[in-house]
């Protein structure tokens, strides 16, 4: 058991200097087939493939994607890319155990089937509903659409895997939350 | 099964028009008690719980922080925190179902043991090294030190609930993946 101070209220950015240049980088997952779970990403999503690092020796793949606009500046060169992958916050890190691909059905737990722990993940848009659409469109499975359940407004995909996507829209967020 | 393009190479920034404005806004995790885990991630990791939000009637309540600097201006007004809650890039969300805290041991699965799927998030900082000695004085617990398995110079902590977060160098990763 840790023996911490007492929790800072909300919006006190007051963090201890030892961590101010800390970035919250990387999200992993695991995959069963990156060629099925890449073009869902770069496709579906509108991701980059920033950086896919083979490690032969342990046999597993690493691929890093994320949104990388044109202000970004992604590097050209393959080890500006590497850093990239690595420093830059938002990065979504799959990881691919070689030969998963030959398994039958579904390899990997989504963390919301029990046992439960790993929620999801969420990309903020700006319109739920138009996402939905061109997702129903290319045939994407849905858990929640966001005309369900009881928060209106806000949807859950599925990944390739079976991994849980919230779609939300931050201007409906007070709408969503009551405040 | 999806009708998709081939998968796009490397670097390829070309995503589709229709996802130009989505941004990877957040990873959930299910915890156990928030006494524990907000000074947790505060005190231990130096990120800002940004926004609060108790769902009384379905008796949970969301705890969203991330890394917020000076030149990040969050919003003093509940409001704008929520907004910037459900709209930034790399937050991190934390559920707290009421009453988990009460139970004895372990609530939830980190994705780590079987079945596995969730491996971890992943932190990028200046100096492991010097990052986990605090860590080590601090009481964390530890899945691997820099110095030891393969992959020297990254380590793997655990949360409160026993999630895995990695500590990890960006320019160190050139090394560490052989390129």
């Amino acid at each position: 058991m840790l023996n911490l101070p007492d929790p800072r209220p909300e919006g006190d950015t007051s963090s201890p200097s030892e961590t101010a240049d800390f970035v919250l980088n990387q999200t992993m997952l695991r995959i069963k087939d990156p060629a099925r779970s890449i073009p869902f990403y770069q496709h579906v999503l509108g991701m980059t493939l920033v950086k896919e690092i083979p490690f032969p020796e342990m046999k597993f793949t690493l691929y890093f994607l994320g949104y990388v606009g044109p202000e970004d500046d992604l590097p050209e060169e393959e080890e500006g890319r590497l850093h990239y992958a690595f420093g830059q916050p938002a990065m979504l890190e799959l990881t691919h155990n070689w030969g998963t691909e030959d398994e039958a059905g579904n390899v990997y737990h989504n963390g919301n089937d029990e046992p439960q722990g790993f929620g999801h993940i969420g990309l903020a848009v700006p319109d739920v509903d138009e996402a939905c659409k061109r997702f129903e469109a290319l045939g994407v499975d849905f858990v929640k659409r966001p005309s369900e359940g009881k928060m209106k407004g806000l949807a859950f995909i599925k990944d390739p895997d079976g991994y849980w996507i919230e779609i939300l829209n931050p201007k409906n967020s007070a709408l969503i939350c009551g405040v």
